[in-house]
């Protein structure tokens, strides 16, 4: 049976948010705390979860034939793989991971050739290596279980390098964020094999399509109204420019219908002009996907 | 006062999802833990919580007009009721509940046949003794107060008839299903006498239409598009053929608008073809209901 | 900088409810707990979080430039701001609160002058001592930190001034209301400053044109369907007369495309006539804003 | 393997604070959600869960040999079984359930002779009939499947049977208790041939009496004290005269030391006296049984 | 009847620990969030809750007779009460309540007579305007409605007066702490009414003694142990002085029994000198009072 | 400063009960998810939260002086540090961890040998590594990043290497126990150098002590009754040997007083001896340390 694609869900933090956004895109995923192995309603489809800091040797294996993980694992393990594109949840973060060097406030360390000799804690252990080996500065580089910023507070090492989105917990705790190593978003990763069959490639672009359309939905609405005819270049010219109105004829009336896609920021700006401009019957609805 | 209808809301396992269902279908009820009159914002409307178990007999007796309760106590309790429709809930489950017979897995009971002379535990004792009876199969069937599962694998009974949609649970406690008795879903009643009378009949209709259309919206949505006049016969072509689609013109275009309702499972298949066959501006909206 | 408005988030009750109404008009604003300053996705506004008691002073003094508060406060504190609207927060309640006077149930009280030479306790002291002192009734009005109900119970006090809603919890105390003293909803306030400045005032009318917009849409649904040409006045008189309908023909065809506004409750009307009338492929779409 | 005895642990409202009164008494007993075998440390037991309904009929057939239930369900049953002694539970409430008879407030029924052919909702069907079959007192005694309460006050039945505390909730609800008609507490039960075998009654009685010294030592205290030789027989006048003290001398010294059991209220009283009779060095200890 | 004594348990955050406390002391105060009688197993005392900035206010009216709150608001309120002890409170905090001048951390005041025409916001009004008065430095003092802190974040006012107990959350704001101005503990307050009267005196000298007992023995163990008659005088040097150890002789023995009390700190310390100096069979058991 | 001691406490699984016992052995250790110090009431000791897999190389480098964790995680990083003695807590279990080799339900493999080849995940890599070369068997082992189990149920690897209490999780799962690889209890280590300090030894040695007494009283309770002088013999003979009961005279009486300590399950099988050989005002107590 060639026809099932094994799809790789990442577990752990983008866990919900990727099965809420495979829901948006039709797809109900069902994880239940009893079984290891999440439904879903495609016969097409056959879902594993896998730690991100695993998916990347499964895909480059072919053991599973895409799947969705950050790009900082995927690096870390040097896979061999297909990017097929980012995925930015809006509902994790819109700002991509940043993974950062980090000592104590009162550190003299400024730069990472300051590290000379050091002890560092990380749980990225094989990217970290590449990045002071090919500086040619010599450090210790040790695998870090967890609580690593804990690590350099209690002076167990020198310094760490961690994952952050803003910086204002590593701040909280007292530290320094010497430098960024390397930045990370989510992407949809396949195997060469998989990419290479005609029928498995086709049914990963159509899961592809579909997560992008639902992302591309977020915070956009959909504004309709009745505008008359002869202020129609107006009321266009106040619409975002992104995609065309749709514009149609009322049924006996000079009044035309009018609907366009926006954001909903955009809202807020464009409300006022189109009631100076003379609209009416303005409603805003909500909108599931944007293809 | 003639022109109120008096309605029972199946309390317990049904209790929130027909809330739920009313709320979509336009009338909100508000169950307050702290009284036992649930609200109801429609002055021809008075509910009241019933336990599905005593239903049918309230219906019967006409002490209420209707009511929404699983099929298998209005036959438990041979209830003379009328029954206007059924209601299968998505949000609890589109899988019919089932009554099954069910043993221990190192039973030897094979059939019903082979449990002559046994005591079966059960909620439903009337059915059961009236199925045995069907079949001449001399049984003592004894009331169960709850924990049924328990008892066959306390050996405090031989068999017993239990309710369960997948089975699923009944294996993971070690029993075995040897077959099913009966078959439910939840239905809408009315007393003989309701139904007789025009102006309670009409409430009733109304209620049942705005249920149906709310529960036949769950899982759908609109897609809407643009599309070049002449694809126009290969678009509708793709498009799910159980409703027409809406065809009309685009203002200053050669272009037509184009809106059709499917489930979220058509719009998987659906989309990449659209976009083969150039239509553009596709977006993908919520339905409430579907009439 | 001129172009940024302080906007005053009112702390506590309608906390929730106002952070929940920006956002369905189109403004995130984020409260943390671990920050005193709500953030707010509009580089025009400056959000703070202020008690209800508090915000007539604050606007008042122009050290914010409007914010939303309950009308009482205002008139406790007989702030001298401008009432640019009122606010109804269906999410709340769309009943008004009321202050009430209050006694036991066993008292003599009927009315207000009753209480000459009482004690009476509530967090309203400026408005209960006006109020009294307009009816020449001498009384002690004494602050009450709270739990005012429980002073009245344990004989603290002679009567209480205390806010309602429905009045029922005030009845299962075995408390009785004497009288209602002032109805309250809540406002949007802006100082008279900011009125004056042309910038300011063009930004809280947007905010205030987009606010009203998104309660106007609660409880309201759009309904389309497909009507033959032949029934169209009549079907377009069973449609509420509030807002016309928004009609267009359809392509290839004497059917046209008929789409209306209304509230949830209309349309457990509107749908059995319109079946009726012979309309066809009728949905029920939600709605986010009507302007 | 005769000896090993079969005991009833009464599954629902009483369940945890058995548990609990066995863990106090040196049995655990460890209750899974994910097992119908309730474990306990002691080879020669075997709990089982069952619902205190069905505790009679399963102790009189000796399907287990003893179980802990409240009267009321023993007397429901008609169960012919050995009542070892009574439990009453602190931890649940002092104070016996009641079984009453309760009307609507505006109900004219004073008595149950005023019920002459009505219709009552219990789950106490058993015990209902009786009671009415005796005073020769024709009634129409229904199952009730639950909320029992809202029966009468939806008009549902004309009175009902229920079981109470203090009768506060009723009230609350806006019933009216025309009368009890039983009272309750948990018993402990044994079936006749396990109280005529004798390993088996042996154990039963092990386990009642340290039930019941575990219960004994509820709100019970030990308060030790150093005190005067001369002072000896005014301080022990003071002291709880239900046991004797524990009196002892000390080393080198004219004190004696002065034990002695008591309730924590008897504390309240009795340590001023003690205080102004000189005693010295007082403290108070926890205990875990008093036997 | 005079025989019964009101007393005023504190509201809000003492609320639990003085239950706690009360239980230990052996009273059972039950608070239902239903009703607002707490309940009391002591048919002399009749138990009300008051706001601990209301208690000074009530005693001193002699509404209630006794009554726990903390020094501050007795002091705010000036009322004229008796303070009969202090209760400091181990579930809370050992550390008394400070109350505070604070201000941002970029302001220049360095003292109060910086504060020469500020604006103070606090919840202490009374106190914080005597405080300046004193001093001779006017200020406009106005009444927080609460989040006090954030006002002077916010600009909103110069300067505040506000509770702490570290100042541990002033400083995670960006705040900083200009000078002490009152520290409080809980006390417990009579009228002089009640202390004028010897039973109520009696009652309250009673409750005082048995919380101050609860009070004593939290942290504190007892520890047991036999010792040779010949090393009694080395192991009795070893143990805590504050007590005198209890000594007795052992039946047909040369070894003595040993007991006494301290805390659980010095029980580290003691226990490793003990086992040196051949004490054996040592145990610690708990208490609940040390009087 | 020498005389501190630098102590590891375990994060994790083993976190909240060692919490706990050094709580029942005198130390209050406060953990704040605000903080990454643990605080310790004792200026002798300085504690840090290590994962037990780090703990065994933080103590052999001396970072930390002392900690407690698994011995599996130390014998997995072959640190070189003395271990001082073995801790088993019953609060988590008082059975063993064990570390198991794991294969499908339907796997063929009987025996380490059979996994020739295979690819094993687990957390232990060392440890694994060790002794499949030990055994000349040639297997890949890889590091799982957690869900171990849920690789040999999706076909990700051959085998796993996994801990477990019961083996009942392991078969719930459907997989099967291969064989026991080592068994591992919570240990308290110390590095080479902090075992030659004499201070840091000793202080070392008293944390041993305290902490094993607090261990040792669980489960264990006093107990204490009056017995005739007559019946002393018989009733010493009853109690448990393992410690001399303390007999002591009565005051004025020819009774003894007699107090032993044994185990909640000794208790039910000595109470009814007690009481047929005459022993009165018998009274079970709690401990909290038995030395």
């Amino acid at each position: 049976m060639n026809n099932v694609l094994n799809f790789g869900i990442p577990k752990g933090s983008l866990e919900n948010a990727t099965v809420e956004l495979f829901k948006k895109a039709g797809w109900q995923i069902s994880i239940s705390s009893r079984s290891y192995f999440p439904g879903v309603d495609d016969s097409e489809m056959n879902c594993k979860l896998i730690r991100p800091q695993e998916m990347g040797k499964y895909v480059e294996r072919g053991t599973i034939d895409a799947g969705i993980a950050g790009r900082d694992w995927v690096r870390e393990n040097e896979a061999d793989v297909v990017e097929v594109c980012e995925m930015v949840y809006s509902k994790v973060s819109r700002r991509p991971a940043r993974w950062v060097l980090v000592v104590g406030s009162d550190s003299k360390v400024q730069g990472p050739e300051d590290l000379h000799g050091a002890t560092i804690s990380t749980e990225l252990v094989g990217f970290t290596k590449r990045y002071f080996a090919e500086r040619n500065i010599p450090v210790n580089v040790e695998f870090s279980w967890g609580a690593t910023e804990a690590k350099v507070v209690d002076g167990l090492c020198d310094a760490i390098v961690e994952v952050t989105e803003t910086g204002s917990t590593i701040k909280a705790n007292g530290l320094r964020i010497v430098c960024d190593l390397m930045e990370s978003v989510p992407v949809l990763l396949a195997s060469t094999s998989a990419w290479a069959d005609p029928w498995k490639r086709e049914k990963i672009e159509q899961i592809a399509t579909l997560l992008k359309s639902s992302l591309a939905a977020e915070g956009m609405v959909g504004l309709k109204m009745n505008a008359p005819a002869s202020r129609i270049e107006a009321i266009t010219k106040v619409l975002p420019s992104l995609k065309n109105p749709t514009i149609s004829h009322l049924y006996n009336s000079d009044w035309l219908s009018v609907e366009s896609i926006m954001s909903e920021k955009e809202v807020r700006r464009v409300v006022p002009e189109l009631l100076k401009l003379g609209a009416e019957g303005i409603i805003e609805y909500p909108l599931n996907k944007i293809i």
